[in-house]
């Protein structure tokens, strides 16, 4: 059920063998994405600084906070238990030193503190400004460079045993949609709406057991649909309200998101109209999705369909997927966009959405896909339209 | 409903007279429980970089990505459309350029590009090590300090709008708990006990409905319950099984934290006298929390207390609440332990969680508290103690 030691020796290995394209000669690994599919460990410690620490030669170091280090034997089982090393409690939330100060120290304690290309996360959540100072304060020989998502790039291309689960994660981001369907109705509650949906996102379905999503349900509705991160409030539907519902499948950390719009009653006909050519759009781009084109290649479908219905989108079209941790079940890496050289190959999971926000109004529709040999596999089953319910 | 413009404006108050005695001409805050407090503005936005800048003596300035900027009005209340800003799309995700250069760009087109004293978040979770080299490079005029979580340093004293809201917040955690209490049974999946938890926590009570919590129920189980913050997963619980249950009731984005230890069966001797010392110190601390004092000297009772049973508790125990947006319920400003001479005053909320993690079992009790002018007001209604349930 967990993954072999051989697909955490592959996936070292794929780290290091992007390393040493970089010229780095060690990596600082805070995400907790990456910890989790570098080591295995998985825990909400993440808002405590923690690092691990990949040597290009050289057994990694795993370092958190003492009350943490003590139990992540329990999840990082690619990791000896020599190898993880834990904080005193003391250092937590000090105004004059800091956990990485000690972390710094035992790096050089461990034989790590010499001169090197050291590669850095520059753009991940929980590396924090005092955590970046204290490195180069406490590893003066360190040379550190943004490493720009290296290990993000090689979650990019999933395993069998990875794509395993992102279909499970799919199974469950299907059950928890149709309860989203089931709870919207005229004078139900938004926060009603996310409760029923969480409560299938973490029951999954038989053979699937939910895990929590990396972002709570989104429920744009009504005129603040053209919003698409606002969270649920106990605001109730109108009897003829549009809602959308953006939410994620997830199962053990790996994330499938899914968007759908719904209407109370008969739509507004722009709604129907931009739903259709959404939805039209989005068939497009699943039927692009081969093998050897690049990304911008598939882009320029949807960019040609839209514009053929004079209608923008400014924002990218979707996002590799795959595992996940708040406040993001993105990947980070590739981007659908018309700027975007990268070729797909089978593997490679995407989060297509179609989020269609215009003033005042807006359609959501999206599919969560794996790349196979012959295209795109879509991994979850709503019904790929606007979405009518009777108005009560 | 809404905090109003008189709250906001006594807030922005407060924070620049606490920004003049440190000497700063502006502060750039993108902690989103911050960005909250100061403008009302809410959403699940804070993956992506965005600021509110805040100058001494002119009107602060929100940026955000444009998807997130079109709407941001509608919970931005204190803050006038013209001076929330976006970025473009085509900044997300790229090598080369990021958000916060523009951010640089705008920051001077408005005329704080000039020399200056400007504080920055330095442990804050979602400014990332690249966001903060795009200020130091775009404001090169700028001398940028450590602010050590100046804005939450200002929310410790809530108002009285924000007590209220902090009890709302005590009514879904205690509606919350007893959710989690009664799933907790001999064959029940983590999973499916987290899921009635969640169920509860969004839905809330009457007059007090649920928002999302900023950490997802932890439920240590068995051996790993001296691991605190995994998270759950389809384990079953065995018959004769503990399991902790660390979890918040939330409301509008304030949170009360809540922590019991339940049992089927009779519990070991060891688990037994663990949780009587636990519940007896618990009580021995609220009662010894009066304003005038340190919180050092409240934390001597309990250190007394334990010291004398032959226990040990290196970790704190507890902190300051409020205002919470994932991965944090914390307010990161007061810790309670020995070295923490901040004077108790009244309107502070603490959770103060006595989390004996021991060597292969363990026990959590906790309270959330507001302190009035006579002592401690426990936000919560959970029975103090370890809870035995029957068995089946």
């Amino acid at each position: 059920m967990r993954p072999s030691p051989e697909e955490f020796a592959d996936r070292l290995q794929r780290t290091r063998a992007r390393m040493a394209r970089s010229g780095l000669d060690g990596l600082v690994v805070v995400d907790p994405a990456n910890l989790h599919y570098l080591t295995g460990y998985d825990a909400w410690s993440f808002y405590m600084p923690q690092l691990l620490f990949v040597p290009l030669a050289a057994e990694p170091l795993l370092i958190m906070r003492e009350m943490d280090a003590g139990g992540a034997h329990r999840t990082a089982d690619a990791t000896p238990r020599e190898r993880i090393l834990g904080y005193p409690e003391s250092l937590v939330h000090q105004r004059d030193v800091h956990p990485f100060d000690w972390a710094a120290e035992q790096l050089r304690a461990h034989g790590f503190g010499g001169r090197g290309r050291i590669g850095y996360e520059g753009e991940a959540h929980f590396l924090s400004v005092r955590s970046f100072l204290a490195l180069q304060r406490g590893l003066p020989a360190w040379q550190l460079v943004d490493a720009h998502d290296l290990v993000n790039w090689v979650r990019l291309v999933k395993s069998p045993y990875e794509l395993g689960l992102m279909r499970k994660a799919g199974m469950v981001a299907s059950a928890a949609m149709q309860a989203g369907i089931d709870a919207v109705a005229a004078g139900a509650r938004l926060n009603d709406i996310a409760a029923a949906i969480q409560l299938a996102q973490a029951t999954g379905v038989e053979g699937a057991e939910g895990d929590y999503p990396a972002i709570v349900p989104m429920l744009p509705a009504g005129e603040s649909a053209d919003t698409p991160h606002m969270t649920f409030s106990a605001r109730r539907l109108d009897a003829s309200e549009a809602v959308s519902i953006e939410l994620a499948g997830a199962h053990r950390r790996y994330h499938a998101p899914l968007a759908r719009t719904l209407v109370l009653g008969r739509p507004s006909d722009r709604l129907a109209r931009l739903a259709s050519v959404t939805a039209e759009g989005l068939q497009l781009v699943i039927d692009g999705l081969q093998p050897g084109r690049t990304v911008a290649e598939v882009h320029s479908i949807w960019q040609a369909h839209i514009s053929k219905e004079g209608i923008e989108k400014p924002s990218r079209l979707g996002y590799s997927i795959g595992i996940g941790y708040p406040p993001d079940w993105g990947e980070r890496t590739v981007s659908i966009r018309g700027d975007e050289q990268t070729v797909i190959e089978p593997g490679m999971c995407l989060h297509v959405i179609a989020g269609m926000w215009m003033l005042g109004y807006g359609c959501e529709l999206s599919e969560s896909l794996a790349i196979t040999e012959s295209g795109a596999e879509v991994l979850t089953t709503a019904p790929r339209e606007l979405i009518v319910k009777e108005s009560a």
